[in-house]
């Protein structure tokens, strides 16, 4: 180990994108990717021209970009305050937004912003969306994992409580939950949110509506009564926008001026910045291809759960998280990711399950083939 | 302050992106925006069309990017090999090269890697970049700062090596230079070069060289030398691609695996990855600007050396330092940078003078216009 390099990170490993391949497997040529829950549908043709017209006339390649994107934020607080349910929301500001690099960006700054110099501690409900702990991780930020409900994944808040009483040097700082949550779906409860609302002032808790645009279940309607809540957002998944990378942060003013000291000051290349524009403007066009793949995700879900190995949940999100009735374990499932890919589905093997997300209607089609046939041998 | 958030960052103030606009002056209509050392040129015509073309053909908005980008840095890789000077490189393979969000997100990364968990201090010599401390400190990084000679912008080694051998909890563990620096524009001399490579192995040299295409002057061919030297670069400056947000880091394989798992892992948009690759392909084309530039530089430089009232510094990079020669200090330098902006110029005020980025022909014709009439009222 070069002895300039901080020795705890030798242990760590690197996220691994694009889980779908490795090395060493050749990919199937053009597989269902069914296994980073993006959605199935590029833009419309007649944005991706408005986009390239964009680039072509207003984006001047050899300037940076606007580093304060006010009317990025200005756009993006309209939407919150429209969008919110079941609480309705006037009041979210342009101080109350700012945007990363996607969401990854946002929940560094966050950890950044509240743990480091030994001040605290991250706590997550596994199994969750990884990036939290491996963000933490790479920061020297100790991470405390509590469990789930095997039956519904309601988070263990008994044990939750428990670890920020007796976590101390240093304490919790920082709570990260999905709602829903990834990869189990599921949105957070009754009992989940009234323990958030719970957390004491010095505990930040962080909630992540990647998929709200599924979901259609936002907690920023509470936004103004919690001042150590604040809630992510991405343009990767209902906004198909994956490529472009950005995600969003809605809060406090006070927590968004720290986020906004912490943030790399040119973080969103210009094309990023009129990308997302682009899909607030036509938000409309975009998001009518939400209530399709909500119809498929339930008949998608249906079929699975015709199957009689495979135990299936419900899902509040673009995808579906379903494990083995039979103990099969962690090889049985190895094996199942394996086959379909072979037959050209990737999906993703996590916390003890499989994570399907939902594609077009032929996609899901053949998943549900290629496991038809996978159990009939 | 809310309670959640690091105490230390309370005193932290944001980099001022764009600094030449402030919200409560409008800036003149179409200024000369010789603050921020960008090329002047945008891509040519065609370029930006090809790009535009990659665009709607082949990349799908609603899917991640690649984060592997192996075709890019094995691009890079070539790049650092073909133009390594005065000594040269053949053994720049792509293990050794990582990109990032602008070289911003590698400063980040590095100092992450470096310094965290107490570990170390973070070493400059002001002026200089002033990145290098903003992103220490949002880390809660100490930054042991340490001055230049005024006749030619030389690193107080002394200092520097007084510094380095008092510096305890935490010693310095990483040094950070610009090569050549801005916004002093002089190249490391011998000495300098020559202290880098008697640095301890524990003490990372950042050898930032965002300027090379204009300084032709490298590092890069001693770099398998020194496990504890890593160079910066950028596509910001003599590949005009400052909106698309795109940095790399040269480095012994071991750090570059360590900043690997670091970097967020689709931290380069995929329209950022294509701008990079296609600019790499021509680059003969776009760095045909480059000795345009520098006579133009050259110009300039000897038109300003002409005022009375200027003390100019030579230039190794795309653009100029000066300083007034009666010491009216930072108030005189501020007024000048505001009628320069008032009458169409931007320039920045910075480390006791004033730093001009080299434009186009007729910019530089206008820049020096405008002081000749500013000195002779």
């Amino acid at each position: 180990m070069l002895p300039f390099i901080r020795s705890d990170l030798g242990e760590l490993s690197a996220y691994t994108p694009n889980p779908g391949g490795t090395p060493d497997e050749p990919a199937p040529i053009s597989p269902d990717r069914l296994d980073a829950n993006e959605s199935p549908y590029d833009l419309p043709d007649e944005l991706k021209q408005k986009q390239a017209w964009t680039y072509l006339q207003e984006i001047e390649s050899n300037r940076y970009p606007d580093g304060t994107y006010t009317a990025l934020k200005q756009a993006i607080a309209e939407y919150v305050c429209e969008s919110a349910a079941p609480e309705p929301a006037d009041n979210i500001t342009p101080d109350r937004i700012t945007a990363g690099n996607g969401s990854d960006e946002l929940i560094r700054s966050l950890i950044i912003a509240t743990c480091l110099r030994g001040e605290g501690s991250v706590l997550v409900a596994n199994p969750t969306f990884s990036m939290y702990a491996i963000l933490a991780e790479t920061l020297g930020v100790p991470v405390v994992p509590v469990g789930r409900n095997p039956t519904n994944f309601e988070i263990d808040l008994a044990a939750a409580q428990l670890a920020i009483e007796k976590t101390q040097n240093p304490p919790v700082r920082a709570v990260f939950v999905v709602h829903p949550n990834s990869p189990t779906a599921n949105a957070l409860t009754p009992a989940e949110l009234d323990w958030l609302r719970s957390l004491p002032p010095q505990i930040l808790a962080v909630i992540d509506e990647a998929y709200f645009e599924f979901s259609r279940n936002t907690v920023a309607g509470e936004l103004h009564r919690h001042p150590n809540w604040v809630i992510l957002r991405t343009f990767s998944k209902g906004f198909r926008l994956a490529a472009h990378r950005i995600g969003y942060a809605i809060g406090n003013p006070e927590l968004i001026a720290a986020l906004e000291k912490i943030r790399l000051p040119y973080n969103l290349p210009s094309f990023t910045q009129a990308a997302a524009l682009s899909a607030l403007r036509h938000r409309q066009q975009l998001l009518a291809s939400v209530p399709e793949i909500i119809a498929e995700r339930d008949k998608l879900r249906d079929a699975l759960a015709q199957m009689p190995a495979l135990q299936v949940w419900p899902s509040d999100a673009n995808f579906i998280y379903l494990r083995l009735k039979d103990a099969g374990g962690a090889d049985a499932l190895a094996n199942i990711t394996q086959q379909l890919r072979a037959g050209g589905t990737l999906v993703r093997h996590t916390g003890g399950g499989l994570r399907i997300t939902v594609g077009t209607p032929d996609e899901n089609a053949r998943t549900i083939q290629r496991l038809q046939l996978l159990f009939s041998r």
